[in-house]
């Protein structure tokens, strides 16, 4: 893993008492979509299970990896902070931090120790006893009328917030070409202005917004130095058309 | 609906040709966490379908009330925006930027109409062509080495990212006004090309990189009505100076 990525390596995720193995499977699969590896499956109710490397898709060697322990105790040991996922967590008395600011704080803590994510079973979430084992509560924003995502995709959120809290959304962009400078971009628009009076598009005693309104598209573009060739290329056609014309 | 979450209503997920029913009905559970209703599928393999009934859990009734259609344009026709997602839109001219980023667009642009988000098949994501009808792409962050997010994951984070535009990180930003429609740039570009080939900038014979290039530049910069107008009125004078000089 690259250095860069190296805090993901610090961070466990926790499935307390998961009943469904297809979604041990899913949840190990959001995790490598977002570059953590480390799962830990409190009291499974069925694993290996050959659902759970259905769902894995490619992420099945995580699952080999899996640690299985019987308490919660177990799992979060040795771990700087626990961070229990809660959609309502009414008798937490600790921090409770939408879990964007949950994945800064993991984030930020990684260098300190492990971190882990701690998510309740299916059905009920976790339960007061085990929430009061983290120190913060993480809670995922959603429809008060229905907020209970399923347990896999809970998980491909936090990896998600986790992997952008490290990385800042760097993706992937569209190539660019050199930017044309602002001298170059004036005489654009000195050109252009020239033309659209010779066309008698734009009357100069009374300019109107049109030409604030394309200065305003370009400078969202960004204009490149061939864009500006190419468009000055276009204008100048026109000056030719306008010449012949008019003789 | 509470009027607080009035643009939910404006967002429709699109799903092209999605070949497991279980994953249609997880990407509507998803929705629903999110305060999303509106699921449009392109030519799904199998639907409607028990699995996906049991997979959307809670959210059965917005499977119901799900469009099925056979084109992606009849999936995006009307939408003031349509948004694809893509890890690497390696051919794509447009705008691309992190889903973050893009769910800020599309709330920000939701007072203007419906909009748009485009999810491509389980096996190969979205084609260059189903890409060039979107003006933007959006990118989930993710593991180069396995960035291979589950259908239902990848809307679960866009519906989760179009929550939090809504709830929180309001910024301001600069003003906007209506987005052009895809149609309408299709027949602005339609228009330029028929008006290149006149002043014989564009040999159609031999076409070369010109079009693409200004398809990229007016892509970059998000096209809206008036400055369509505004170009299309510029071409139609162009369309006049050439008949005068060969009538």
């Amino acid at each position: 893993m690259p250095a860069a990525t190296e805090p993901l390596s610090r961070i466990r995720i926790v499935l307390v008492a998961p009943s469904h193995p297809g979604n041990i499977g899913a949840a190990a699969r959001a995790m490598l979509t977002m570059g953590l590896g480390r799962l830990v499956l409190v009291s499974p109710r069925r694993f290996p299970d050959p659902e759970a490397v259905a769902l894995a898709s490619g992420a099945a060697a995580l699952l080999d990896r899996a640690r299985v322990v019987s308490t919660l105790d177990e799992a979060i040991e040795g771990a700087a902070l626990a961070i229990g996922l809660s959609a309502r967590p009414r008798e937490f008395a600790g921090r409770v931090l939408p879990v964007r600011d949950a994945a800064i704080e993991a984030i930020a803590n990684a260098a300190h120790g492990d971190i882990a994510f701690v998510f309740g079973t299916e059905m009920s979430g976790l339960s007061n006893a085990e929430l009061a084992r983290c120190a913060i509560v993480a809670t995922i924003p959603a429809n008060a009328d229905y907020p209970s995502l399923n347990l896999a995709a809970a998980v491909q959120v936090v990896a998600y917030e986790l992997r952008v809290a490290l990385t800042h959304g760097q993706v992937w962009r569209a190539p660019r070409f050199a930017p044309a400078t602002a001298d170059e971009i004036e005489a654009l628009y000195t050109h252009g202005e020239r033309t659209l009076v010779a066309m008698r598009i734009l009357n100069p005693d009374m300019p109107k917004k049109l030409l604030p309104r394309l200065r305003r598209l370009f400078a969202r573009a960004g204009l490149e130095k061939e864009e500006v060739n190419i468009l000055r290329g276009i204008i100048a056609r026109i000056d030719q058309l306008i010449a012949r014309k008019n003789p």
